[in-house]
């Protein structure tokens, strides 16, 4: 795939265009690759540039991350964008399905960011608490809304709990899917908010 | 409380006994501070005994975290122990109290394992998934079982998840109660196993 996009990038690209470009290579890499993985020398390679230039557009290695990881982040929420129509638990469904095909299919660098984000790296943990607190609007976001829930601190406490949750089933049913189908597993990942919220005094 | 121990650590201890003291002080200590605040230097002090010493009883200074964080899950696993009377979802809330208190007790420490299981630190990750694992199989245990799961591969991969959800629920309540006391957490995250449970087909 990589010589794909070497044969694009001689093409002359605005600055905008070339930075877009670049952020693509670097989130498809990550697909299948770790943050730690993910060097600025694999990049130019793939991308057919030096490593200046990319020093150029992105500053240091670590801002080099940071948009990569934005730009994932930006990816998976556009991923999971809950159909405009259907009852509630449908578009909540079409939503978690979404987020299941996101992270089947980029389990390594999704792992990483997990990691990233639970360790000492502040700008990526921020990337990936702001992520998730998007997503958690949504349900109380009146055009996107995908369940009629109260939007109450007590419901935010537990739709954060359920979002680690959800992680932690996808994340260990990827390594051992336990009998369960993809759809088995969106069953439960759908189904368990309402009954969980449900357990609320 | 420091010079309490610092009296008691002048008296001479067989062995095990000092080594058992010592893991006492430094799960102690862990309650208030991370484990990378958690020095050689800080524990000698409280121990009232050489440096020298302390690497005597646990080699170095990854082998002395190690037999603090061991020391601390079985802790943990103690105070988790659920009552040996009563219905199946009192029993579990006696064990969810326990792990509640235990956290709330504890928080920094908790929290520093969670960074470190996550991280790339092999052992300490090992020991927390370890004991998470034995917190799950009392689920399956006849003298010790809370609830009568059946022992599949899809209600163990639910228990992980859960678990996880309890973890960040717990964990997000310290510092934001969001209007639950401390008795509507323990109702939800009871409640909530066999809940989610019900949703596997």
């Amino acid at each position: 795939m990589g010589h794909v996009t070497a044969t694009t990038s001689r093409t002359r690209l605005a600055p905008d265009e070339r930075r877009t470009q670049l952020l693509d290579i670097g989130v498809r890499l990550l697909a299948t690759r770790s943050l730690d993985e993910l060097s600025i020398d694999v990049l130019a390679e793939e991308a057919g540039i030096s490593r200046g230039l990319l020093y150029h557009y992105f500053g240091t290695k670590q801002g080099f991350y940071e948009a990569v990881v934005q730009h994932a982040a930006d990816d998976l929420y556009a991923r999971t964008a809950p159909p405009a129509e259907g009852e509630p638990l449908e578009r909540l469904l079409g939503s978690l399905t979404g987020y299941v095909d996101y992270v089947v299919s980029n389990q390594a660098g999704y792992r990483s960011l997990v990691k990233a984000a639970s360790g000492s790296n502040d700008a990526l943990r921020a990337i990936y608490e702001t992520t998730f607190a998007a997503l958690a609007d949504r349900f109380f976001t009146v055009d996107t809304g995908t369940l009629e829930l109260p939007d109450t601190p007590a419901v935010r406490l537990v739709i954060h709990a359920w979002q680690a949750m959800v992680e932690d089933l996808v994340l260990t049913w990827c390594d051992t899917p336990a009998g369960l189908s993809r759809d088995d597993l969106l069953q439960v990942i759908t189904a368990s908010l309402p009954a969980i919220i449900d357990t609320l005094p």
